[in-house]
């Protein structure tokens, strides 16, 4: 064992490591709920100001990683550190995502608020809604180690689908009256897709709890190692 | 070292690794040239058959995945190995994720083929060409650990954004001319952003091969330890 590894306990690393997630989950949540403001604000300020702040995140992601290899290196961990570690790997990559739609949800915002406003979406704010719930919810379970809280986070992956699929008919109805406007309303059909994608990262998120602390693959319906034939 | 570890030399392990990421490549780059051509030869059963075939690359997913954190927990890895390792399930990850874009796609041609045809995005067949390419380059990259592709992969992806926009265009001023086919012609919109997302994975992977190789990381314009701050 090195000077180093004797400083730092392994825990003491694995909890900087949790709280690094936690700050990127902050950071991504911050971001897709001002993405909203923005849009529904008609905030080209707001919308500007989360595009900027990107860079942060992108590198707060970078500096995860780096942080979960040098653990993976330094400590050659088993079982369950082992599995934290990698997942970890994986949440990080999720959260940059999800912070990316957000950047993709303030162009368009951005771009939205420069032309006279349309109202083509009804249910957009309540999806929102649904999504910032998933981020809070799938990060509260990894930190606390909840299973159970992850599941749920994976059963609402469902609803949010279903909402996608309301306003999607909600832009299209609206697109088919109102024909100088389509340029528009495609941004919310895509708005609404990229709240969609948020949802799926955190199900992702969600799952690699559910193996962290179970050891148990939940997404693809569970593993089989057919795969491998 | 026990039985299992002389059995199997690591470089083995590492080999047996890069072809299954190879065979999963190969069933990824098919499946999206596939439900492209279920799209434009209005091939409803083709499409159904990708979206099938999907269970297979899920399950491919897994079990590489797994195949990683046997060889970190096993032959506990340094420097290079470890990174390639790492690097490995994130590749499997963006893998994944391009065959899911092929469902999308497949599921979208099935849609259209049932409704009456319309010719609204000239430059799709050019954008699916350029994505297949960049998804066999970045593979050939990482098999032959080859930066210089890669790097050319990374710059692509440009190319792929700004057919996106032009494509976005010719759908949008069809819409306004076409009112009856709005919701067939959304279908083209979100067909290219799919096509889109195959690109920015793509271009995940060929970053992922340049940090194997040179232990450089050029996703974000480089690493700085400001983030951890």
């Amino acid at each position: 064992m090195d000077a180093r590894t004797q400083e730092r306990p392994f825990h003491r690393d694995l909890n900087e490591l949790k709280l690094n997630l936690l700050k990127m989950a902050t950071l991504a949540e911050k971001a897709v709920e001002d993405s909203i403001t923005s849009l529904v604000k008609r905030d080209a300020a707001l919308a500007a100001k989360i595009i900027a702040g990107d860079e942060t995140v992108n590198q707060l992601e970078l500096a995860i990683d780096d942080q979960c290899l040098r653990l993976l290196a330094l400590q050659q961990p088993m079982a369950r550190d082992l599995r934290f570690i990698t997942s970890a790997m994986k949440i990080n990559y999720d959260l940059e995502r999800i912070a990316d739609q957000a950047v993709n949800i303030a162009e368009r915002a951005e771009e939205l608020a420069k032309r006279p406003t349309i109202s083509c979406c009804l249910d957009l704010p309540a999806m929102a809604e649904m999504t910032y719930g998933m981020i809070l919810k799938s990060i509260d379970a990894f930190v606390n180690q909840d299973a159970k809280l992850a599941e749920e986070v994976c059963r609402k992956d469902d609803e949010v689908d279903e909402l996608n699929e309301v306003i999607l008919r909600q832009v299209l109805d609206f697109m088919a009256t109102h024909t100088p406007a389509i340029r528009r309303a495609i941004h919310y059909i895509i708005i609404a897709r990229c709240l969609e994608r948020v949802a799926d990262h955190c199900t992702n998120i969600a799952e690699n709890v559910v193996y962290i602390v179970e050891g148990r693959i939940i997404k693809h319906g569970g593993f089989s190692r057919e795969g491998l034939r």
